[in-house]
């Protein structure tokens, strides 16, 4: 049905919960049909994924990622800056915010010639990304107009793309991270429409050199998202802010990242997921993940009640919200939440 | 159901189908129902794939590809020897034989320093591989042992993962292979289970280093299925045989990609396809590709009409074939086939 639907059963939607409108306001046993509260729910997943996509989108964490993987000088490869890199990601593991990570077992690069490290990851972490999902999808062999590309999303969760440092470092060369990413992904419960996002619209980052014509857009709009990230260890009240981003730092749009999927002909299907990669910004308080906050555990984050954090422990929640600032209002995405559960036996 | 339920309905059918049970023999109207000629139905693929992985298990190949897109130096990572390789490959684009495959356009890697090309793929491949089928999966966060990896197999299928070399070699750093494979994977039709391939199970090849533990099979076993490729030029009757290869050139075997896949806790679900990666054997004529078999293009192969193939031509059609030869009997997978369209304009 796409676009034109979606914005009538929001306008819908929102005049019925107005102040002004009585249908529900003076009806108070359809509203109580009608409504319920949060905590009485249990939120599932709001789409079947057909298909899992992970770009890497940001060229801070690109950069900072690159130098602590390869090496200063190998840190962005040249492809970069002419495509968005991106790999495909286990669909089957996507959970719902809320569920319980379990520590990953998996071999961990050798350190020099000794034989590879196995048992439960020494370096657990988070990846703070937004996600597109596909509406309409696409025929196999007819790619998606960059213009078009917007009818073709139907709005941005949160995402958390856990990752294991150490299973990634020694599996990814040179197909990609594979195991180090798959035992899970979280995203928030609901959908956040991009038309509900449209009074936050603003510019994307000047991108040089010029994209080739695939992927260069009339409107080369991003959002104005501002994204947070806190840990909070076990048995502690008071989660510690660790970062603050915003989704505007990224310098791929989702719009040019659906363009590049399908111009090979790649059919998406509506419910896929498109992840955009780490949201990293310039400063050092806005990288999205452990691996470049404690660069790569050389140097310790200290939270709220004084303890260090290389890496996550277990019993450490991490709690990622998304919200966009209007006058007078706010449009939020929800929490995107998980603990970390001890490895198994 | 599993194993049990498998063996049952298979024998069920064998006995239907024998020449001394009466059931469909005796019954003309049964048999004309239950039977139907084979060039009267149209085949669909026979599972719903919820992910497809593929692997990278042949050394011969990789150290083959290896050479080709990083030098001697470093054509089989230090990895490989640990652990199968394998990347998260696009589920929604496979699709089952016989289906037209358009060739793709996208970015080829730049000579020297000159901006990269766009357009056709010029270096359009096919990769000779077999696949497991997923019968029972396992839960998320519970890996499955690598000794009762067979009973989560349904059965193998043919598999030819179509490759765009140019496109794959210039994005392929640092997150592994996306449009140069997502363009398109084709199948064979049906699923031959591990049962019906028991007669011909054979040792697999020695393992130096000796795995670790999650990965070391009490029985290490593979399976001797004869693999052949054809190309089929447009307008020609006569396919010319480019290769013969065999299952049984696997380093890794299926069950230990299958406990590999999950050690970290990954979920499998019911219809999920694992391919083995490209079966190139040892000797010049058992090479699974064309980038294998013409060096990248450089010393293209001759087909029985004279022509010459650097890599697939628009109107090629690439005809795999596998079989198990047991005595006065084969088990047979049916073709796996597709021929190349020519990009759109
Ligand atoms: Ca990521
Ligand atoms: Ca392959
Ligand atoms: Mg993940
Ligand atoms: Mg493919
Ligand atoms: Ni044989």
């Amino acid at each position: 049905m796409g676009r034109p639907a979606w914005k009538e059963a929001r306008a819908t939607i929102q005049k019925l919960l107005s102040a002004d409108e009585p249908t529900l306001r003076d009806n108070a046993s359809l509203r109580e049909k009608a409504l319920r509260p949060m905590s009485e729910v249990q939120m599932l997943l709001p789409v079947v994924i057909g298909d899992y996509t992970d770009f890497y989108a940001s060229m801070y964490h690109s950069k900072n990622a690159g130098t602590i993987f390869r090496g200063p000088a190998d840190a962005i490869p040249r492809n970069w800056f002419h495509l968005p890199i991106g790999y495909h990601g286990r669909a089957s593991s996507v959970v719902i915010s809320g569920t319980d990570i379990i520590r990953p077992k998996g071999q961990g690069r050798p350190i020099g010639n000794s034989p590879p490290y196995f048992g439960p990851t020494q370096k657990m972490d988070f990846e703070l990304e937004m996600a597109a999902i596909v509406g309409p999808g696409n025929e196999l062999g007819k790619p998606v107009d960059v213009n078009r590309a917007a009818d073709h999303i139907f709005g941005l969760v949160l995402m958390n793309d856990w990752s294991a440092r150490d299973i990634q470092a020694w599996e990814y060369v040179p197909l990609g991270p594979f195991l180090g990413k798959s035992f899970g992904t979280t995203v928030s419960p609901w959908i956040v429409t991009l038309d509900a996002l449209e009074p936050f619209t603003c510019d994307a980052l000047k991108q040089d050199p010029h994209p080739l014509p695939y992927l260069a857009e009339n409107k080369h709009m991003n959002y104005d998202i501002h994204l947070e990230v806190c840990i909070k260890p076990a048995g502690e009240q008071q989660p510690s802010v660790v970062t603050k981003s915003n989704l505007n730092h990224l310098y791929w749009t989702i719009t040019q990242q659906l363009a590049h999927h399908t111009v090979n002909g790649c059919n998406l299907r509506p419910g896929d997921l498109l992840g955009t990669g780490t949201i990293s910004g310039p400063d050092p308080e806005s990288l999205g993940c452990l691996l470049e906050l404690t660069l790569n555990g050389q140097k310790p984050l200290t939270l709220t009640n004084g303890s260090e954090r290389k890496f996550l422990e277990d019993g450490d929640e991490v709690i990622m919200t998304a919200c966009c600032k209007g006058e007078g209002y706010n449009v939020g995405f929800g929490t995107c939440t998980g603990k970390i559960l001890p490895a198994i036996p």
